[in-house]
């Protein structure tokens, strides 16, 4: 049976997703019935030609707003022709978020890298699990975490098989690896944080504004997602990501600035910085940003730790490398480990695709 | 929809499966039809019990006699009555994997730890594969390698979505990464190589004859699973295991012995245990039995190999740890890596049940 594949958000993630899947539409496993933006959308119930014609134009030339209210009412109509029929949402919009228990209420199912959805409300998340329960459409987001890393998918396993998960830690952003695999080496000495930053920056690393990383949400929504997997967590943060014990980088004072003026005075804070790298050094240990979730103690923080020079998180990390440690009852006292680029467009495309291949299973 | 499960082979793996599903099937996930050892079994289309019951005083103490073929009867008449049905083979027996194609071509799915049938000859293998494309019965086998580590599932989702497999390159044996974890550190001094393998003997991690995990012949049907799941390799390894260039470490001069004999026998051969180390160490490296497979030069091979004292193989390695790095065009130079216990009941029998519970998705 062909899967008909609606998406929205052809950006980085959305346009590399389609590539993925050309050699998937021409052997009739995928149909690409829409394709969408912020802005602009087409849409085809017997499928887009995406494979011979230049769907960029032809998606920016198009004449018919977004919509995501006549998508529902398009797919609405696929599903019930008997269609498998999913959305691909690759945007970061709330807004789209927001619209899934409707998708799914409509047998629609969901596949997507956008953190929003699951990292926000517990109230909006169980409107999400009752809405797939009803009609038994699936919703996979294994891309949030790790992108295109086995993260999402053993955990569910880990916790579906009776496993008991005692702690998760791990560094999650690709951002904060790349800054502190630079800034913070077993030799304790280096670049200055700040110019550590402006590079990662330059080289496209970062957000625009670099402190959407420092600030360490993106690590929260993480920390969120992961932990309303676990039995004894889930229901812990009612505010989602906002309710994460989550330590800032950005200096107070710099707080509210443009991308620009926040970069060109973060040299101020170097000293800061270096003395936290120098007090880890003293004890032989390097300064990692990491994500801890302890299902023992009932801690969920996103914050800066020091580990022991011999550490994987020290010795094995290398580039932007996510790596990420499951300490459970059976895996006792070495813990199962994870790690490789957790960022990307072709590793994240990636992650969406298995996602939406698991539905044809 | 509850899933009819028949269990073949109950000795550490499966004994512990039973265990694990204990919740599932109170919950109505599962039923457990059948039970069987090499000689008794028992069966009952409307399920065993299993949670209040003895099964295994029941077991052995039944008056049927096991036979495949009554087995591959009573489970094909439940998939006639429409009932989702799954042959669990928690053996290691050639006899057993040589009847795939028929329970699959009957309906059943098949999920297994066994290495038999995906590591023998490659008639076998693709008479496994066709039976299953024609009547949709599904057959996984992700503890085959690494035990509960997402390993194959992760190469299945790197080949699915297009990615180009470079080069496999791990620790695939929990005994052999014991046993050289302990040998050869870093510093490049420690105990005899016999000495290490007799308390790995002692303390149960190896076959009751280590000569079974000294020939690199487990090494070696790892090698050939994961190789034919690389579209460029699938047909390369026609007699399977015995087709992968594999070194053993057994001295040929050893070769017959029982087990007892060749621990006592196998400190005369420690010099030249002793010599491999000293020359690792000389370059600064340590030494692993790993596992290769190199797609862009077509080798596929099981040997001992050196390993520099920095890289992952030689710091991050404990216990019996597998570790497998993945290296691919999309994660380029940085591989996806996955790392944890590769063996033990409870980390396997959770893989054959994460298996086993994908068929319910
Ligand atoms: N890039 C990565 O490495 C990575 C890794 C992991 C996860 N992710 C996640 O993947 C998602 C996509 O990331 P990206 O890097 O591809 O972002 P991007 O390049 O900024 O693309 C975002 C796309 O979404 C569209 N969009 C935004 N709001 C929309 C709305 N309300 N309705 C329809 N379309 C909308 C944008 O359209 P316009 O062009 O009209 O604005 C654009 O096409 C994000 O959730 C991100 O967090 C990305
Ligand atoms: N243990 C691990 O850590 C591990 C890790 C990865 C994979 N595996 C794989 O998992 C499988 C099971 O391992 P295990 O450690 O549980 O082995 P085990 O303890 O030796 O148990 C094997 C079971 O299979 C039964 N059996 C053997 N031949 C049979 C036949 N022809 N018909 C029916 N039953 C038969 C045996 O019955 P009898 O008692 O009557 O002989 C016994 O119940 C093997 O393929 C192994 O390679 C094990």
């Amino acid at each position: 049976m062909t899967l008909s594949v609606a998406i929205v958000g052809v950006g980085l993630v959305g346009s590399e997703f389609v590539k993925q899947t050309l050699p998937l539409v021409k052997s009739h496993v995928i149909r690409i019935v829409g394709l969408s933006t912020s802005k602009k959308s087409l849409f085809a119930a017997s499928g887009l030609d995406v494979v011979e014609a230049d769907w960029k134009t032809a998606l920016s030339s198009s004449v018919i707003a977004a919509s995501p209210e006549s998508l529902l009412g398009n797919l609405g109509k696929l599903v019930d022709d008997g269609e498998k029929t999913v959305l691909i949402d690759n945007t970061s919009s709330d807004d789209i978020a927001a619209l899934y228990p409707r998708f799914l209420r409509a047998g629609i199912s969901i596949i997507t890298p956008n953190k929003k959805a699951y990292s926000s409300s517990l109230s909006l998340y169980y409107d999400i699990l009752s809405a797939s329960t009803k009609t038994g459409a699936r919703i996979l987001n294994e891309a949030t975490v790790g992108a295109g890393l086995p993260i999402i998918s053993t955990l569910r396993d880990l916790v579906a098989t009776g496993d008991n998960v005692r702690k998760i830690e791990g560094v999650l952003s690709g951002t904060l690896s790349y800054i502190f695999n630079e800034f913070s080496t077993v030799q304790g000495t280096g670049p200055s944080f700040s110019s550590v930053v402006k590079i990662a920056r330059e080289k496209g690393y970062t957000e625009p504004h670099p402190g959407d990383d420092l600030n360490g949400a993106d690590v929260a929504r993480k920390l969120t997602i992961l932990s309303r997997l676990i039995p004894s967590l889930k229901d812990k943060l009612a505010e989602g990501y906002k309710s994460v014990s989550t330590t800032s980088l950005v200096p107070k004072e710099l707080e509210g600035l443009s991308g620009d003026d926040f970069v060109s005075r973060l040299a101020g804070f170097d000293s800061h910085f270096e003395e936290l790298r120098a007090s880890a050094k003293k004890e032989n240990k390097v300064l990692r940003y990491v994500g801890v979730i302890n299902a023992e103690t009932n801690e969920i923080k996103a914050s800066l730790e020091k580990y022991p020079a011999d550490h994987p998180f020290a010795t094995s990390l290398g580039g932007s490398d996510n790596i990420i440690a499951f300490h459970t009852e059976r895996y006792g006292a070495r813990p199962l480990i994870v790690q490789g680029a957790g960022a990307g467009a072709a590793v994240t495309a990636m992650g969406v695709l298995s996602d939406t291949l698991r539905l044809l299973d």
